[in-house]
């Protein structure tokens, strides 16, 4: 294909793509759920699992293969941006007033799932074709154990927000411990990426680097980058000279982060934690959140739906280890987050919401399934298992919330109703 | 390069080209410019006309074959957002207050222009390489034309609107005469790529469809839109949903246009000019303005510099077609302009700031010669040419328009500063 057709093919593309994921989106809230489940939903049907299956030349027609590679820098670009957004809205000082309980959700929530996961590995490691032949075990044990440890915590922080909760208990609790946890995961996964650098030069230079850029941006980066938020305030908004110099130090971060074999959205995430809080936050994330969550996400759903392959999950023992995937995922994260905050003196309601909401895996887990797969770490069947677990570990937050916390909150008048 | 290495290439090649446009946007702001004029020169500079020239091989590594493709969806996707919200500040109801003045201006803004490009489209297709073969004479007669005709008409927007002019003399005359230029030549344009359709029937298809698109949109648009500006008005604000259909509609009315042989930026540019007013249209370009503006043009100016060989001017005939065409452009557009003004009654500044403003070709320029190019009309030493045309005419603007009419403006009080 030529770049002209490349761009009708595009624009027709993403026609498709956003009027799907808006259906379906529009559907999940409809019986209660987050668009976000609607568009992981979405990016599914639109490829092998559904729609390649029934109607195949329609596939073939909507996504060429040419078509594909455009498809995914875009992916790139949004999860880059969404996570640098939720590096802005990332909150370090959450931890202090409720330490004790935080801790222990946190610990409980990282260290069960990933030895969950780091066993299932010894099973999976045996089976052809779900963990990459160049894979070692213990490489396999740590990416097993990072991809069951994370918590979708952008969507746990919009519920939290949302609902009005931010100050309350279970509000602290649950955004202290999802952002510890996801943060304890990524770096895993930082190490797991690393390793896979090519030898020993390939992962110290990973390690190095990473290790260095996360230093440099938490030291510096606040002061370096205040200047940028004083600017704005003196404007009123952020000019577009602002948003270009945020961008090209999005890029930068990005692009480094990528070239020594970890991974963009370290990058992004990492950048945005050190953005000038305040005014320059709010309208930093208006300018770029419409566009990058709207436009730019559904092209990451639509990639990781098109390598999902419900169909590859076909033999008796591949669905057992979906369930037993489900259960540890399930077990490790929900229950554990339940019991740890139990001991250590929530009332039960309070417990089991975290737990719930600690259990959801969201787009998070798509992004680090997705970031396994292109670096050859797992492949499509395993792929497609834990995509699974990460829809019904989302799907499964909201009504449960509603069942353990929300209908007694709203009735006890604590809880915002959101539309 | 696999898909992978493409989005790494990708996010260090927007890393340079944001940081490009804006180090060379500055110096054109310190010298009274506008960030257009730096960012038309920042692509060529980043061409083969001088980085290409003098460091071959960094101009490689950042700008690998394989990933111009994405460059140009992205680029393509910037222009026709860009025209779309052009559609959306587009005003019809200008035309009223000065209509004597506004009809003479624009007939001449037009017809002059047209005329001595038609004509000099005659020299051209003598000259090997400028013109393709397969281009019929009165082809290239109507396409020479169109493109001397364009008018730089969303800069003049928004001199007129940053100046504090909306309501004089100068700004609903250079507004209306502007919008009905740069309305003729882009109609004059489809009809050129319609004949470009694959014989008769590609023709009618192009030219057919074009035209229902442009009665449907007319007719039926405004109010079919509408209830969008109700969500949006009862929400306060446009919500994810309401901007996602509008993202939509944008979509599927830019691959219409392309499909059937116009061009993605008609279909955005008539999508935009439906869309409700008021509220909806300032919170539409607030959520899509700064992307596309300071994420996605920057691609389109680099793709459009990247094409452009200044090197291939290289002969006296060359040069001299360069000057002949330069001077045809000016007097075609801003004498005339100006000439016509005088007639109809304006005092001489009015009449000679018209002039310099409808002169001024811009981004709009740009946008025809890079249809023109991909749609194989005309050759690189011509599109270089042309695209030199465009810095000159748009360079000469703002210190003309100051000369002419700015320091008296300013002397009498009349004219608001700009930052």
């Amino acid at each position: 294909m030529t770049a002209a057709q490349l761009s009708v093919a595009f624009f027709l593309q993403m026609f498709f793509i956003l009027a799907v994921c808006r259906l379906v989106g529009m559907a999940a809230r409809k019986i209660g759920q987050p668009q976000v489940v609607g568009e992981m939903i979405a990016g599914v049907l639109m490829g092998p699992s559904l729609f390649g299956l029934v109607w195949p030349r329609a596939q073939q027609f909507l996504f060429p293969p040419d078509s594909l590679e455009v498809l995914y820098v875009g992916a790139q670009l949004g999860v880059g941006l969404y996570m640098f957004i939720v590096g802005i809205e990332f909150k370090t000082d959450l931890f202090r007033s409720r330490a004790r309980s935080a801790a222990a959700v946190s610990l409980a929530g990282i260290l069960v799932p990933f030895l969950l996961g780091a066993a299932l590995a010894l099973w999976l490691i045996r089976v052809p074709g779900l963990i990459a032949e160049s894979v070692d075990l213990h490489e396999a044990m740590l990416f097993m154990g990072a991809s069951m440890a994370i918590t979708a915590f952008p969507m746990l922080a919009r519920i939290i927000y949302e609902r009005g909760l931010t100050g309350t208990a279970l509000g602290t609790l649950a955004l202290a411990a999802g952002a510890i946890d996801d943060a304890v995961a990524w770096c895993v996964l930082a190490v797991v990426l690393a390793s896979f650098g090519g030898g020993w030069g390939g992962a110290a230079l990973a390690i190095g680097g990473g290790a260095a850029y996360a230093v440099i941006i938490t030291l510096l980066g606040r002061r370096a980058l205040a200047p940028l938020g004083t600017a704005a305030e003196r404007h009123g908004d952020i000019t577009p000279s602002v948003l270009a110099i945020v961008l090209m130090l999005f890029m930068f971060a990005a692009w480094g982060m990528d070239a020594i074999g970890i991974h963009a959205v370290f990058g992004g995430f990492l950048l945005g934690t050190a953005m000038p809080r305040g005014q320059f936050a709010a309208q930093l994330r208006r300018q770029l959140e419409p566009f990058a969550v709207v436009f730019l996400l559904p092209m990451f759903f639509t990639y990781s739906g098109l390598n999902t392959r419900l169909d590859m999950v076909n033999t008796w023992e591949l669905l057992l280890i979906a369930l037993v995937a489900l259960a540890a995922a399930i077990g490790g994260k929900g229950v554990a987050c339940w019991a740890a905050a139990r001991l250590t003196g929530e009332d039960n309601r309070t417990a089991l919401a975290v737990g719930t909401l600690m259990n959801a895996r969201g787009l998070m887990e798509l992004i680090i399934l997705n970031i396994g797969l292109s670096k050859g770490v797992i492949g499509l069947p395993l792929f497609s298992i834990m995509v699974l677990m990460a829809i019904v570990t989302t799907l499964m937050a909201s009504p449960l919330f509603e069942l353990v916390y929300g209908r007694h909150a709203r009735a006890a008048g604590t809880l915002h109703k959101i539309e």
